[in-house]
């Protein structure tokens, strides 16, 4: 993978030009590009900016972000040339930190289910997960140090794990979502892809022009308590195993672990996830679902099909009990700094049928709380597997702080 | 105006067709559209639909919403032209009751501070107010029984009050903002415009398919507090005399009055409402800012000018003022049901040089709770000045039917 934060080291050096570091994507992106097919359409001939932190960085877009400069094309036939006038705000802030936007990534329609043909760059028999499937793969097999993606379940955090790198998805609305093809309002979140904690802590500050993301030089132990989600099911193996190496890196390193319990009406909400979601989603894809049925997306049209009796006054419930699980989660952060759980149920699975399973990330979405995939383990015949740090509402810098320290006591 | 609440009935009982609802609009608008240039574009031959509660119901939509049968140019060149792919969820909405939607009605550029050439339709040398200046126009002129504006600081219920129309905007995220042009996230909110109280409810219900919200049939007398907003300076006399009226004709009726203060962290809220606004006002309006700076409209480019400086501390402080005075305005209304003050300072201000000021509306935008502009006073000359019915978060219900027993009031 190529390190944001070394190009970004060696650029502000003078080790490098930034027009040299795009054109070290480039040439990574014409390796590997035609075996992954992790872009839907790509600059030829991209131009590095002369200021920004961000400049020499070249950054993939998922396209259900509104570009001005690319089509947007969401993954469906709908949008298929579809021009938008502006470029999102969070590509607008990439711009206006250098970076370079190199092309539009990969999304399974939508950002729903249906799975994309990206493959998997550790093992081509797999999915690299979705739905911001493009994203995930282009920066675990090294063509791009940054890019961005989206999540409403599990679609940041999950394809991240399956893919091998780093990824954030920030607190509810740090990154706003104007110009994103919108799923569910409560819940979508545009997250960052890079090649490892640090890198996201300097893309997104850049992003963000939030100094205290940076990282700092001390490395506190953070206290952290073990989450095993048992109201999500069981997690496969590969996905036990990541999570006892982490735990066990993380103690040997001088950290304070501890098994925590959740309260019960957390785990209420991660049942009432689903309602949220397809009441609102509903909503938001019904220009789609009415005027342009027989090309939607087989799972997402079933999805609507299916879930088109949601009453308000589920909504409503549902809604309530969010609100409490969020303040109860808060009382949660006065005994831990962050929690440790799984990123994904196990390892990608194979065939590119499933983008896998997002149901150790729903809850996370929900409570709008950032969520960190760290890298943590790699499956006989390469397959990565990551765990995921959550901090409160708000501590993204404390999430991307304790997502380093364990990344850290892993390559011990 | 146009009773949505009677034609719906009228509808119903076979006195009238859909069809000739439809025409009625249509015959209205050639009666008043010229002299009153409430719309940017229409549909000259709108048909009615032939089933949902809202069929033969013309609506007008403010041109910031996106519409997929007509161009959506937001006020400014920037957009001309502009044809976005899908229809905004809350078109969705209102087509799926039944609604046809006549035309997109004007809008300040970007639903910022700079006029249109809208004219009040109660006295043409004076302004409709803004930013949802055509959709309060056409109301408010019999054109149209109902019409969508939005709301990110006084937007909606300033103008309902300066053109004489009832208007909700209901607690925030109840009608989805998504396919709607962003000012701010955290405040823009869909409001509708109709000629009385019971209409809003009809329509609102219909739209969101929420029954809860339909007049009832009793009508309790409400525990109001008056609120006059001292933080927000002093009204004029004719807004002083609006809420004096009220509140002695609600007396009259059987409500309990009383003054009500407000927390000391409620009136932070009200100051710091700007800096909510304009720390996401650059992140949202990036893309024109940068790459069409010369054609914004001088007030909002000279306003995003001005707040470029605005930090991420002092947002994240303003964030948090907000939340508390949202708990603690809460706690209000354990002692009154709602609250009554000025939809704005006064009559609508002569000349088309200004939209009015927001300054008794910004504060409840903050605070997301459910308002109601009911027109309460007409000063002479004719111009027309309401007042402002709020109630507690998500209690859109409880707004409307104390609007309604305030407007009851009001006749007697």
């Amino acid at each position: 993978m190529i390190s944001l934060a070394d190009l970004q080291r060696r650029i502000e050096q003078g080790e490098l030009s930034a027009d040299a570091s795009i054109a070290q994507s480039q040439e990574a992106i014409a390796a590997h590009e035609k075996a992954i097919g992790a872009f839907v359409c790509r600059d030829e001939r991209p131009r590095a900016a002369t200021i920004g932190p961000l400049r020499g960085i070249a950054v993939g877009i998922k396209d259900i972000i509104d570009t001005a400069d690319f089509p947007t094309e969401m993954g469906s036939p709908i949008y298929r040339g579809w021009r938008p006038r502006a470029d999102a705000p969070v590509v607008m802030m990439l711009m206006q930190a250098g970076a370079t936007i190199v092309g539009k990534t990969t999304t399974t329609a939508f950002a729903a289910n249906d799975p994309t043909a990206t493959l998997n760059p550790h093992h081509h028999g797999h999915t690299p997960g979705g739905s911001s499937s493009g994203s995930a793969a282009a920066v675990g097999v090294g063509m791009i140090p940054l890019a961005l993606g989206t999540q409403t379940g599990g679609s940041v955090i999950r394809p991240a794990s399956f893919c091998g790198a780093a990824a954030i998805k920030p607190t509810y609305r740090l990154l706003p979502t104007v110009g994103v093809k919108c799923f569910s309002w409560t819940l979508d979140t545009v997250g960052l892809f890079a090649a490892g904690v640090a890198d996201l802590a300097h893309g997104l500050s850049a992003m963000t022009g939030r100094g205290e993301l940076l990282p700092g030089a001390a490395m506190p132990a953070p206290r952290i308590g073990i989450v095993t989600q048992d109201f999500a099911g069981e997690p496969e193996a590969f996905g036990a195993e990541a999570l006892e190496i982490a735990r066990r890196a993380a103690e040997r390193a001088g950290a304070s672990v501890r098994a925590q319990k959740l309260p019960e009406i957390v785990a209420e909400a991660w049942r009432i996830h689903p309602t949220v979601q397809d009441f609102e989603a509903q909503m938001a894809f019904a220009w789609e679902y009415r005027e342009n049925y027989d090309a939607m997306p087989p799972l997402l049209r079933g999805r609507l099909d299916e879930s088109k009796g949601t009453t308000a006054a589920a909504y409503d419930a549902a809604r309530g009990i969010a609100d409490e699980a969020r303040a109860a989660l808060a009382a949660v952060f006065n005994e831990v700094d962050v929690l440790l759980t799984f990123s994904a149920p196990g390892a990608a699975p194979s065939g590119l049928s499933s983008t896998g399973d997002p149901r150790f990330n729903r809850l996370w979405t929900l409570m709008g709380v950032p969520c960190v995939n760290v890298p943590a383990y790699v499956v006989d015949g390469g397959l990565p597997v990551g765990v995921q740090v959550i901090a409160r509402f708000g501590a993204d810098a404390g999430a991307l702080a304790a997502a380093r320290y364990v990344e850290e006591a892993l390559k011990h």
